[in-house]
């Protein structure tokens, strides 16, 4: 892949500014927790493997000029770290995931010097980054398989190289079928309110020379019904113990027209985002942003005052339309309790 | 209703130029064909009922200048008049319906002189006009039999005032369901690509103190999911005999939802948008938009440069997925060959 979407750089964090694509290719530099939460609540980076590696360097960010005298003083330090990022955003289970490990790294280590510690942790960021890449690839891997030549597959949102350390989880398979010489085309729903799809989707499958055909989220269905769409792929922001997926809001439509029109529906994710502490989906913790997203656009008013807005960043896909969920140990099929324990090890 | 959308005033058609809505409520008066048909290409004019009235007034527009000798002549004008008209939106049938109705007058009085025609021709138009305002009315009356108190209904693009002479179609159950003094709360769907649902449907129900909460089109589905939707109601461009309607692009999928989880689906509209002519929906002409209307917001570009884009303004939604179809003569459930046939007189 031609471009890295978030690196580690000088002691900084560097991203792309997503919120300046696809007009400029901007790179922002985040040098404090505060730098990194806002980045992250204002989506300059989003999508759930990206969130996990953007919240883990923003642990190295955030202790690197620690004052601490002792470990305690450090780890109490670190805590208040996590805590701060954690609460950034909610849904995607990666960010509280890759929190939880880097403060795992500060525990397991209170025989080192702080120093030592905070190398720790800088390698501990630096490897989930680079787990991620390589869980990204073998989800493409494995994805290929269930794409067939000629296939026009549908994607919702962006779950690809730009939502996480690089390669992409749903546009990962995507990019793996067009290397093994499939013959892909594609159609990106544009992803109201924040365009998504139209804005990082079909950026990134342009510069990869993907056939692309963007339209209006609420074209998906009829496409389905005229039999113009194969296979949905979607990335995932938490996938539960008994498959439900929490993704972008819309996905959860799509599935529904998906099974209603004999389309398979595929979830692609990495195990880091799999949260099987959590039974169902209802017990998600869904993100509701601002009326604004939704009112206004490029600052210009599109709705009248005065009008009561919800704008749910995701939804919540009952397992039961869920064809397959893949991940880079492999691909789970109903019933997904076991499947996905399973594929943890258990 | 307190603001009429299409009158008739000095021999010119005086439009509220919907683009320009929720902003500047500003009129446009049409005194040409040319600028009927611009008005009604641009969507300044929409909506299915009140592109018969606008179409009505065109021809009235289109031949109060007519240099014609005799009445073959005339004939001939305002054939062409008609034509020019008619091409201009291909998938709502009122448009045509209006047209048809129009040259009739012309056919069935060739006895009379060229101003008495000239004047019949104003007549009708004003009958049709004035015939939608209590088609409207009646589907009100007829559809708020549907509604109960404290319902929660979500409808789509925009049935109502905007779209008609006045009243609207699945406005006018909402409406008339709060003057019976039920109490009715709505989800209006923005509508992409051209925001009728939070620039028109808001709009008006705000002015008549509705209770409304603007979502995202992709929300609908799981705002029914979590059963915060009883009833879905939605106007129509064009209904089949079959029972099939086309509708703004995003009715199917609602109605796939609504299905999927046992909420009621219905499609309001007069007997003029249903062409008997045609057994089902395949066979309506469905309009392609400019890709402009997806790329580009208030003349923003949000889409990278040379991403396709497919851009259809309607889609198809089958006869099996609609709880009823509320016409000012009644209410239509299926079979639909059937109940739509008797409610012509058949």
């Amino acid at each position: 892949m031609p471009i890295n979407p978030i690196e580690w750089e000088n002691n900084r964090i560097k991203i792309i500014d997503q919120t300046q694509l696809p007009h400029k290719l901007k790179f922002l530099y985040l040098d404090s927790i505060e730098k990194v939460k806002d980045a992250i609540c204002k989506m300059k980076v989003r999508g759930a493997p990206a969130l996990g590696v953007a919240a883990a360097f923003g642990v190295v960010v955030g202790v690197q000029d620690s004052t601490s005298r002792d470990f305690n003083q450090f780890k109490r330090e670190v805590e208040g770290v996590c805590r701060f990022l954690r609460s950034s955003r909610p849904t995607a289970v990666n960010l509280s995931w890759a929190l939880d490990r880097m403060y795992r790294v500060v525990v397991n280590n209170a025989e080192f010097s702080l120093d030592k510690i905070k190398q720790k942790l800088a390698e501990e960021a630096l490897c989930i980054m680079e787990e991620d890449r390589q869980c990204n690839r073998a989800i493409g891997e494995k994805g290929a398989s269930l794409i067939n030549d000629g296939d026009t597959v549908l994607t919702h949102c962006n779950a690809g190289v730009l939502a996480t350390a690089g390669y992409g989880t749903a546009l990962s398979i995507i990019y793996q079928a067009k290397n093994e010489g499939k013959k892909v085309k594609v159609y990106v729903d544009e992803t109201r309110p924040l365009l998504q799809g139209s804005r990082l989707t079909c950026w990134e499958l342009l510069r990869e020379a993907i056939e692309v055909t963007l339209i209006c989220d609420s074209v998906a269905g009829e496409l389905m019904r005229e039999g113009k769409i194969n296979k949905v792929v979607v990335g995932a922001d938490r996938v539960v113990a008994n498959g439900d997926a929490a993704n972008k809001i819309g996905t959860y439509s799509l599935s529904v027209l998906a099974k209603e029109n004999k389309v398979a529906f595929y979830v692609a994710c990495p195990l880091s985002t799999i949260d099987l502490s959590i039974a169902s989906g209802d017990e998600i913790p869904i993100e509701i942003r601002s009326d604004e997203e939704v009112t206004t656009f490029c600052g210009r008013r599109c709705a009248p005052e005065g009008v009561d807005v919800y704008n749910p960043a995701f939804d919540i896909t009952p397992s039961r339309y869920i064809s397959a969920i893949i991940t880079e140990r492999g691909i789970c099929r109903a019933p997904y309790e076991e499947s996905l324990r399973i594929i943890f090890g258990g």
